[in-house]
């Protein structure tokens, strides 16, 4: 990724989410957003961790339909959110107990989401080719993870509400696709004066 | 939209969501197939009622990033909200008051989604091309908002949590693409009995 890309990703994203405090439209806006701009990708968004049922849920993402529940410690995601440490898998075929959602999926890199010591989930992006995610890649996934838990003051931990009318468990992002040109829309929204994500 | 394509879509989104309870997950997962399934769109997703804030609020899509907030009766959106029936424009440029938010969208059909008498938000979906949309269309369009609200025994209204940690309203869809050939994993998908939606 780019020394620019990265840039204007920042920007835009904080442009996107930093007024917002909606939080399934903020991590569906970032998805969209990581989704347009990274390249060789075909596959992003968050899993976040239901505690009642033990397993990471699909949230917000762009891409094909995703497996729903992962296991705890269960392929690329499960693994990086029980051991609680980023995962670059250059080929995911050869990852033991790998979960094939998407099968052009060929290379993956996942990173915890935690705030304060509490398991929020994970950012997941999956890539249509091997070895597509170097370590720069891995810094900017954990800035992207960092900069949601600093603005969200409303992001404490995966909430399942439960009353008489719902019962979900909240937010998740994913999805990646092959970049282009930035639109208008996001020049616009790269005009944002103080990116809160420096890099 | 062939009558193939439609039978597909119905029978996969009942594979998918049928079993779930997670609404986030749910509502992420029909927008991939959205996205996927249609032809000629460039967004598709849910806007959900925000009855704290009077607004339309984003929910989960695929498709370039996109507003995030819709006021009462702003837009076909919101207009489609507003007076409670589906709308097709053929020509987004000509409609009074039609916000703007990916260049390429040149015509639209928002569908309300009502369950008991309470709104609850709006499917939308964009096409880069003028005219896209049909009668055919809105019934497909309306039947998919139908089915959510017919398996959602948790979708009774735009749900706002309100707690320490969090404050958001909660689900949506968004996103929309050329269609392909279905992949090995939407076969599989499809190979579910009993679809919920019957066309």
């Amino acid at each position: 990724m780019s020394r620019t890309i990265k840039f204007m990703l920042n920007k835009q994203l904080d442009a996107i989410i930093k007024e917002e405090k909606n939080t399934i439209a903020n991590l569906s806006n970032a998805s969209a957003l990581l989704f347009d701009q990274l390249s060789n990708i075909n596959w992003a968004g968050f899993y976040l961790w239901d505690s009642e049922d033990d397993e990471l849920i699909l949230g917000p993402f762009q891409g094909k339909v995703a497996c729903i529940r992962i296991k705890h410690g269960e392929g690329v995601c499960g693994t990086a959110f029980k051991e609680q440490r980023s995962l670059i898998v250059d080929d995911v075929h050869l990852f033991p107990g790998h979960i094939t959602c998407d099968a052009e999926s060929q290379s993956e890199i996942v990173v915890p989401i935690t705030k304060n010591g509490k398991q929020i989930g994970i950012l997941d992006i999956d890539a249509p080719i091997k070895n597509r995610f170097s370590e720069e890649d891995r810094s900017i996934a954990r800035r992207i993870c960092s900069c949601f838990i600093t603005v969200y003051k409303y992001l404490n931990a995966l909430y399942t509400c439960q009353s008489q009318f719902i019962d979900y468990t909240l937010f998740s992002i994913c999805a990646l696709k092959p970049s282009s040109e930035l639109n208008n829309h996001q020049k616009k929204a790269g005009t944002v004066s103080q990116p809160f994500l420096q890099i």
